[in-house]
């Protein structure tokens, strides 16, 4: 135990050569799964082991199986290949002999990557953090379907907020500032749950329920700086059941620290 | 043999309970290695044979190893879930012994899918085909160099073409019109491979060269209608020695057929 609960939610214990036991928390439930980017964080820290010298993600792939449940998991992992600057490693989560997640990563040093920035991106036109809506003013039934609203510091744009009190937007945008409890500060695994912390971006289209992930595939660019996160998530292609949901992490230097895009279904 | 290269190119032909036999075709050859996108589509041409009623990509994941040689190889594929409305399935395409890529795919059948599009995406602004420049106009040095541009008719947005007059735009965006050879009509599968057959955005910011794929990751969201597709190719971060290019494919009918994402290095 640390005294700081993402650390243990996210801990991992080697069982065999290559499979890491875990104790996936209630702590991230919403409605009845575990979030999927803490799951992905999970499987991310156990990566972080096998392959020495490439502590972090670059780029991690996931195809959803079937909804994980609180309590103990297995990490199964194996190294595709490990050679030069970056290895190629897989893993799956296991609960019961049931697959939950199977993952491909390509793993690294990120701080040994040259320090070159040439982004023209620019961070998420959003209201100051003392002006946003933080996420413990939901109401408690909310609070009480969705377990991982405590597990941070949430503060949402108001200018992307009106699906909170029925009135949806419909830009397809949400955005937030972002921190864990006990300002536990972001580093490269932890994005791998930020990308997929906020509520689905349906939301802000007047869909709201819960869209299970088919596929999310998450790029850490760089080590995040300490401090408040600012996130964002944007859909452009509702179409045929399923949207595309990108999302950028933008941290306190003002760097693109990590994008992502999913698959999903519509919420029902 | 069919009387259209690309069906040839893609063929496979099932070697053993889950092995499919490959043989990579060297008219895909670009400088020393394999187009990327030609060999994910011969992938996916495996994959679609394994999951009874699942024939189409949704999303396809690949990292890649080892650079891919023309000659034979065998696509050996996993189904790891089947069931409801759609497969996850993996896939290694191996030469001599060596993995060249690995790929999680989520497959279902396109043609099951609801109507219903919301989307907020618009088609590339470009120029109409008969004003774009096609890829024959390409120096016979260029040609001999990257054989893949005799596989297909390839028009450039000319306001994207800088690059190819030593005078890149910088705007880190590439455009272009698209078809196959024998004007093959697109596919889903073949949609694999034209999210990665433009030269890389890189060109379009003053780095000419091969720009090495570390991940790309394809969702395939509708069938293509027949006839030219419309291509972008846009990157908005490049940074620690490697960029991420988005990849937009729209079809005939101003559909978007395909999104793709992939993390690469930058051209050294």
């Amino acid at each position: 135990m640390t005294d700081i609960e993402w650390d243990d939610h996210i801990a991992v214990t080697r069982s065999g050569d290559s499979d890491y036991s875990a104790d996936l928390s209630e702590g991230w439930l919403v409605g009845g799964g575990i979030n999927g980017g803490y799951l992905l964080a999970t499987i991310g820290n156990a990566l972080s082991q096998v392959a020495p010298g490439k502590p972090d993600p670059f780029a991690v792939s996931a195809h959803y199986l079937s909804a994980s449940v609180p309590g103990p998991a297995t990490v199964s992992t194996r190294v595709l290949r490990d050679g030069g600057s970056v290895a190629t490693l897989a893993a799956d989560l296991v609960q019961g002999g049931d697959t939950r997640i199977t993952v491909l990563a390509t793993y690294g040093d990120l701080g040994r990557l040259p320090d070159d920035v040439r982004t023209t991106a620019t961070p998420p036109a959003m209201a100051p953090l003392e002006q946003c809506v933080p996420n413990t003013m939901a109401p408690p039934e909310v609070r009480k379907f969705a377990p991982l609203m405590d597990r941070f510091d949430m503060r949402f744009d108001p200018d992307c907020i009106g699906w909170a009190v029925g009135k949806p937007d419909g830009n397809g945008l949400l955005q937030a500032w972002f921190r864990l409890n006990g300002e536990r500060d972001p580093d490269p695994v932890a994005l791998l749950m930020v990308v997929d912390a906020l509520p689905p971006v349906t939301f802000d289209l007047g869909m709201p329920g819960w869209a299970p992930t088919l596929e999310l595939t998450a790029h850490v660019r760089a080590k995040p700086a300490p401090g408040w996160l600012r996130v964002s998530h944007h859909t452009r292609n509702i179409a045929g059941g399923m949207f595309e949901e990108d999302c950028e992490v933008w941290d306190s230097a003002d760097r693109l620290v990590a994008q992502s895009r999913q698959l999903a279904r519509q919420p029902r």
